[in-house]
């Protein structure tokens, strides 16, 4: 049986959910099978209207549309970029009700990755539930210990934990050298969203 | 009319034209046009399975497969990973049956980003040929000149030259923080290629 990995994108710039559905989309293309869930999502995107279509191609949309961050981490820019779209607490005290769902979400990923099923399993967004510790380090580990030995799991989000670069085969950091949103661009349609 | 950006996708890292994949099926999702060059690609990959069968995209393939570097430029772990695939030439000299045939690849390039009918054309690895000068700067400076003005380019691939990132609104560098390669791990189907 063909050795499968872990792999992880994070950084602060773009490109990391699009090359998860990227991969994705190869993966398809060799015959592969794949669960792509998406946590952490503030609304509907765009690939929702495509991804769906495509055969041996499982999409799950984790939990209700939110995004959170905690006080002090954003910056004045990113405060209005979001605007009423982003619940703010304090750190280490993330809303209970959204544990919740990330957990329900998660085990969603845990049976995925378990069933031998799927080639691939996507937790897009999944760095960012562990960061605000929606998600604990524990349940990533019952996951990679539980998970059928040929499927190959695809962290996405920014600040993937230290844990989780030691245990990981591929990291790549998205660096954002240069990003419109500096120049004060919304996100587009059918381009961040 | 919607502002078009200049995006470069560049790095040593895993990610760069699995992200260009996936912001194509973003922008489908959202009823946009795509055209899709790879250039540079040294074989047959397998989201030319997938990404032909979609609606508004175009993708093309061009040149005929290879893989092409400068003396010195490889690791000997490159090296031997790529081994009869890739033709070595000294820097700055370029085999000229290859600058034809990018030149040929840039023409429908620059045809297809005037031409009005894509919001997005995608130029997948053009930065490698840019790097092993198979196309010099001007050309990318005509077809940002010529191209419609809601017409997004988006470049991909190592070595994004300076002049390049100075002209990008948005740049991503993919920096490889871990690579199963380094374990010796041979590129594998339907997940690099």
């Amino acid at each position: 049986m063909e050795k499968s990995y872990i792999q992880v994108y994070t950084g602060n710039g773009k490109g990391k959910t699009t090359a998860a559905i990227g991969l994705a989309i190869r993966a398809l293309g060799a015959g592969k099978k794949v669960l792509f869930l998406q946590f952490m999502k503030s609304k509907v995107y765009s690939e929702h209207n495509i991804l769906p279509k495509l055969e041996n191609l499982d999409l799950i949309t984790v939990g209700k549309p939110f995004f959170i961050a905690t006080e002090g981490s954003l910056s004045d820019e990113e405060k209005k970029r979001f605007g009423d779209e982003v619940v703010i607490f304090p750190k280490g005290q993330p809303p209970e009700n959204y544990r919740a769902l990330i957990k329900e979400g998660f085990e969603i990923a845990l049976e995925g990755a378990s069933s031998g099923k799927y080639d691939i399993v996507v937790l897009d967004e999944i760095n960012v539930a562990l960061y605000f510790e929606l998600l604990s380090f524990d349940s990533v580990r019952t996951l990679l210990k539980e998970k059928s030995p040929h499927t190959e799991i695809i962290f996405t989000g920014r600040g993937a934990p230290e844990e989780l670069l030691e245990i990981a085969d591929l990291v790549t950091n998205m660096e954002e050298v240069k990003h419109y949103y500096q120049q004060g661009v919304q996100a587009r349609k059918g381009i961040e969203s």
